[in-house]
């Protein structure tokens, strides 16, 4: 592999993944992962410009910015590109009443949406709202539309709590697709959409851009079909056949953001 | 489309679906098909075998046969071919511990199997109990495997109670498939496996067999995959669309279990 000044040369603007690479979500809010805190003051204090990029589903952006902000984080929700607002922005455009199974957390996210006489389906990563009641509520409406129309929040696989591994909105949607015969549309990584708006959002070119994650297929992955850079870190759901995957090769691989940060600020274009 | 006469020509075995062919399941047990009850009598009083074949895994074999007796069928449990049995055979077979995400009704069928150390995953119609916590506790027992092995006792997308339509095991089995990256091993129909037991256990070649089913692709598709004839009935789970399925082409469409016997007692092989 290339060395680092030639990876990271021209790089002008960092996006994070919050989940994984700040902090692993868990009981009482979870934990910053060590080093990551230290780290985007570091970055935040360089020339180069950061946005955080998100799947997060569970909670809306104010409630995920006050935890992050209470584990340490200078972070606001100004920063923050997430699936929740931008598919509100998708729902206005296209005249859709959703029928919601998503979290509690981030219901108030689609406070200004219509819901009533629903029209298509969203779902979020709801956690124990996953019930069958509610998954069954979710195909039953699918089932009575003429053209049935389901908009996943991200499609990640699973990702990871102090606790261990959780399923995320990914195989709930996959279950979804299977039992009404249809292709959901995702809003979220890797939808190249999601990231040309954190992008625009940025000011930062595709190719002047460095996506850091630890979800090598939602995160590295989505960011290289768009001309992104990506590098995963070994935190978060991250998982040592990462590193060998059939279809995806990061452009690095790194122990924490930490790591990052310090090659970042040696390499990347100051 | 051929005469009746010559589609059913030489048929001297005949399986039937009991979900939506016999009953349409839901409070109280459910309800059975108008003329079911009578035509799985004069079918009885034939020349011709039957058998009856299944995907039901929510109840044991023995409570389903007890609820049909009660709704005035007849029936016994040594007629039925069900997933539940045929998977505790492979699980034997091949030394296999399951961890079982499986209905409570269905839970005495795997008595005599060692679930203790799993080391493999089986999933049914778990109904209520696909809960967000036991999807994703079968997750973590399999994402703790180095060769993870997932069961799925049928892959129906839904089935119809009488309170309408209901998510079946076969969008769980795909959410479960998309968050380890696997394929499952489907022990039900549609899988050749399957409908050769039945046939075996009925005493008929495949090309002297007709299967009568609500589901296109499960009871149709499969058995004609295994070269034995197949009608869909207009009851049950049935969709007006079934009848321009893109793959599957049934050999006859009957309004009800009753047409489908009056024409086998007209035209098979007596």
């Amino acid at each position: 592999m290339a060395a680092w000044g030639e990876r990271l040369a021209g790089v002008r603007g960092v996006l994070l993944d919050i989940s994984g690479v700040l902090y692993d979500g868990g009981e009482g809010g979870g934990a910053a992962i060590a080093g990551s805190v230290e780290a985007v003051a570091r970055l935040k204090r360089s020339r180069l410009k950061v946005r955080f990029c998100t799947n997060e589903s569970q909670k809306s952006r104010g409630d995920l910015v006050r935890l992050l902000r209470r584990l340490g984080f200078d972070i606001s929700e100004g920063e923050v590109t997430a699936p929740a607002p931008a598919t509100c922005l998708i729902l206005k455009e296209r005249g859709l009443r959703p029928h919601l199974l998503v979290h509690d957390g981030v219901r108030s996210e689609f406070g200004q949406i219509d819901t009533s006489n629903p029209n298509c389906v969203v779902i979020a990563d709801a956690g124990e709202d996953f019930s069958y009641q509610n998954m069954n509520k979710a195909f039953q409406v699918l089932m009575e539309l003429e053209k049935p129309i389901l908009f996943s929040l991200g499609k990640g696989r699973y990702y990871k709590e102090t606790s261990g591994l959780m399923l995320d909105v990914g195989p709930y949607m996959k279950a979804l697709e299977y039992a009404c015969g249809i292709e959901a549309e995702v809003v979220g990584k890797p939808s190249p959409e999601f990231f040309k708006s954190a992008l625009r959002e940025m000011g930062v070119d595709a190719s002047q851009a460095v996506m850091i994650g630890d979800d090598i297929v939602g995160d590295v992955g989505g960011a290289q079909r768009c001309g992104i850079r990506a590098l995963q870190v070994r935190t978060g759901k991250f998982r040592p056949s990462d590193e060998h995957h059939p279809e995806v090769k990061a452009d690095g691989y790194v122990d924490n953001l930490a790591e990052a940060v310090d090659l970042l600020l040696q390499h990347a274009d100051q």
